[in-house]
């Protein structure tokens, strides 16, 4: 914590005034009380991206899923665990927010139904039933104001600018990170991540592999320039 | 490290000569190379069970699923992804060891196929068919020799003295630890438990709220006093 009130300090208040939105970590889709479907995300990313934009003097609500990580000092961390609560509360927070970062891996099925209680195993097969969760970050980008800045990200195992670009539009996000699952030391559970960063311009910026809180102060970089060209509008 | 070092130098050597192996945390049974199904353990059972064996003077292997711990200093740590994977380990190990506590919470089903890419969303609902994984306790169980002193663990959210006495019967266990996940400050992601061992004269024992060392300990004891038999006999 003595560090931490360094560091903020000592980095220059660039945000200040303004209100950030991140969202981090995977969600969890029961299908009973102990059983659910989910992804290997850690929340690094969305925690270090939300830790940055608050040494830079903004309001951060952080809301994650399911992660070992300890809630950051000086924000506000917003627990939840499914993607229809992650759904809700994104839903309250970003209508006041100026910068909205959605860099949560949020299960895109869940269970259709829940038991109530563990199911024993049986001998025989089960099949679940999975439907579509609510597409928060399509539904941030529908009602996204012109003075709000968006940022998606996309991580995929093959076909990445295609998918990216097509993720970028479809979603009306000002930018999208996007990452290649195949590639070492990059995606889920590492401390570093080789990231492409694709804008509405049809401009691909390939960075160099760098830790998560690194690439998470690029992207800043990026929304404070975008922020100030909204201000300037 | 020089904590743990003087902890152990002064730890009775009540398992030494003696081979000890120890299952911890949730598999993940993938049905694409993102998503997977799985449960909210922590691995944290097993790895104080593995910690407080060593430290009495075991030799330990730890096989545990996807968690994270960092591997335990003084023992030999085997990473696991799957059940199939946990069950091939497990059935090397097993033949050798002394005492085996299967802590592991592991997936009883898995997807009967794992796609090689990503699968991308659509808006069609989707079905994944479920298959039963090994039962590993139960394939260790039908192979276990008099000598050798076999513990599960039963979590349950009903019936746990029922369910948790048919588990110790039909998987030829010396005693289970039986956890009610139900009651708070209990089971998975805690740092305490509160739990009921059953042993194959029907007694069942409740234990008071401890932590989860504190309750490594307690099995850990109960262990050497089937080994003292096992030796006399």
């Amino acid at each position: 914590l003595i560090v931490e009130t360094a560091v903020r300090v000592l980095t220059p208040k660039s945000l200040q005034g303004k209100r950030v939105l991140v969202t981090a970590g995977p969600t969890w889709e029961p299908f009973d009380p102990v059983r659910f479907i989910t992804n290997p995300s850690s929340g690094k990313m969305g925690f270090a991206l939300a830790v940055e934009a608050s040494r830079r003097g903004a309001h951060v609500d952080l809301v994650t899923g399911p992660t070992n990580l300890l809630d950051p000092p000086f924000l506000s961390t917003h627990r939840v665990k499914t993607a229809l609560e992650m759904d809700r509360v994104v839903r309250d927070l970003a209508a006041t927010a100026d910068v909205i970062v959605m860099s949560a891996a949020v299960s895109d099925y869940r269970p259709e139904e829940t038991a109530p209680q563990k199911v024993k195993k049986s001998d025989r097969d089960l099949t679940i039933r999975l439907i579509r969760t609510p597409d928060i970050l399509a539904g941030v980008g529908a009602v996204k104001r012109a003075d709000q800045v968006l940022v998606g990200f996309a991580a995929e195992t093959e076909n990445l600018i295609e998918n990216a670009t097509e993720k970028l539009r479809k979603k009306n996000l000002d930018f999208i990170v996007a990452n290649d699952l195949t590639r070492p030391g990059s995606g889920f559970r590492c401390d570093t991540n080789q990231v492409k960063i694709l804008d509405r311009g049809g401009q691909v910026d390939t960075l160099p592999c760098l830790t998560k809180n690194e690439v998470a102060r690029r992207i800043l970089d990026r929304v404070e320039t975008l922020l100030q060209k909204v201000d300037h509008e």
